[in-house]
């Protein structure tokens, strides 16, 4: 079986060390693995399997060797490293916002995509995480019953803004509990995010919608392949760690019961539904946490309106919604 | 001017306790108020004013010289007391949802529906803190372009719940931070609620939906007085201490921007617009704690249908959503 180089930029954040251990869980077929970051991070060890691998630094590093890039550190770097890494003959599945919206560049949830993977011309883009496990939920339903509109609410977990807004929500927290007064580093999250929730995820644009809700509306229309899906969002962070969570309201052309709608996702790639209000269950963020599969449940009617669904879907944000799609994207292009 | 003759029932509850700070900072016309509470709290000394005032238990205390009832002891409890207090002659303003919905009684925001007061048979109901607040806040945009549709996903602080339900957020996330295994009480929320959200509040009912969201769907729909409203509601319990957050998506029948919205909100009672994202300014639930208004943000344009709107609502659910609400129609009430 053929062996790849892969190389991880962003090696040492959140996304990238669960692409390492994702790697080693998946067995994925590696020959030699490249963990890259910027500068402050060279020379850390980092394990892998049974080895122990030495972090470059990003600005010295070549990319002549590498079949395979995972990228995670951000759109502005991913902008900068990706010419070179193409031109050395690099493909890349980049998981920022910087190609996703690219017409030459797929964006893919494979489960809903996968065949886009081919088309890639050295770059395919991995979504963002509120918006693979929306789309992943919702892309079943859409094949039965052609979702006309979405109206979603989320409940992010700070991990989705990086090991230092987890490292944020917990010494707020603790000075909370210990009654001292709360420093809040506005460069993280921009208020308190310690017993509290913020509605505001990335900047502002200009239509006073945040980038993050413009993500989900504008990726959730390409990967679905249907611009006349109508979607409105608002994103909120929570202080969850890991797990976003997303209170979402459809409405379809053609009806679709709940019973229904729970029968085609419980056969669905990716999906687990867990929806049994008399045991009190339901999906919850420290339960999907650590785990692959989205997970759904408080599926039931909207009376508001004709062929509605309301639905709770919760996944890992670091794994199906970051980590773990990019190297499905990746097992796909290997076996193509 | 006239004095009146104030009980409390349930005087040792969060509620309660607001109630009765309420009653001081606003100089309700007092003349004698009476503390009550279960038979457990019976003897404990609270403070009103400069009085020191001994509680007494509600199965042995007469409403004979009482003028009015704020009662906030749960349903099941305001449902024994209240033909007893009836009969002897008080009448009573009830935070439960006992006769929320009896056709008989008024359910008041007052801002919204004072003169449903004076209609009152000796029973006046309090609505729900998530209903208070929903409503307060939609009122003013419903009388300019009236109200189609209401999708709503909360974001409840543990408050909402009772004294037991913050302790229970407060001992998990203590445990949590010193990783020790957390203790769930199942009986106060059904699932750990440190760093971690819950998509039930109170319990299910036989649609999939939770009574609190049928609460808030039947209240709503019985304090504006239109039953033509469509709603839908999905409730969320997360680990805020004090104020709910509602994430509030509307459909109007005439068009409605976001400036008349706002122009119409900022010249409301009750209502404060904080609304300029530039300065990444929105209502957030500890900036609203121990406030009286109930704040309006992010109020923006829904593009996926004509004339929709989407706002973030922010309220401290024991003063406007219970407390302060109760005080207000008692005010009307002595002023009609």
């Amino acid at each position: 079986m053929k062996k790849y180089n892969v190389a991880i930029v962003g090696a040492t954040g959140m996304v990238g060390t669960e692409m390492i251990k994702i790697l080693a869980e998946r067995n994925f077929p590696v020959n030699n693995l490249k963990l890259i970051a910027s500068g402050r991070s060279q020379g850390r060890m980092l394990r892998f399997k049974n080895k122990r691998i030495k972090v470059e630094n990003l600005d010295r590093v070549s990319f002549k060797d590498i079949d395979i890039v995972l990228s995670s550190a951000g759109s502005a770097i991913s902008k900068r490293f990706a010419p070179r890494a193409l031109r050395q003959g690099a493909v890349i599945i980049d998981n920022t916002s910087a190609f996703r919206m690219d017409k030459n560049v797929p964006l893919v949830v494979p489960e809903v995509n996968a065949a886009q993977i081919n088309r890639h011309r050295g770059i395919i883009a991995n979504p963002n995480c509120s918006t693979i496990q929306l789309v992943l939920a919702l892309w079943p339903l859409h094949l039965k019953a052609k979702i006309k509109r979405i109206v979603i609410s989320t409940y992010q977990s700070v991990s989705g803004w990086g090991k230092k807004a987890v490292d944020e929500l917990i010494s707020q927290t603790e000075r909370s509990l210990s009654k001292e007064k709360i420093r809040v580093n506005r460069n993280i999250i921009p208020h308190q995010i310690a017993f509290n929730v913020v509605p505001q995820i990335d900047r502002f644009v200009d239509n006073g919608y945040t980038l993050e809700e413009m993500k989900l509306i504008n990726e959730t229309r390409k990967i679905i392949g249907d611009s006349s899906i109508q979607i409105t969002a608002t994103t909120v962070r929570v202080p969850v760690v890991i797990s976003h969570s997303e209170s979402v309201n459809i409405q379809t052309e053609k009806k679709l019961t709940p019973l229904a709608a729970r029968k085609i996702l419980s056969v669905s790639s990716g999906i687990k539904i867990i929806d049994d209000v008399t045991r009190l269950k339901y999906p919850l963020p420290i339960q999907a946490a650590g785990k692959d599969s989205v997970y759904v449940g408080r599926i039931r009617r909207d009376q508001s309106i004709p062929n509605g669904l309301n639905l709770w879907i919760v996944s890992d944000n670091l794994r199906k919604g970051a980590a773990l799609n990019a190297i499905q994207i990746a097992e796909h292009l290997i076996n193509a």
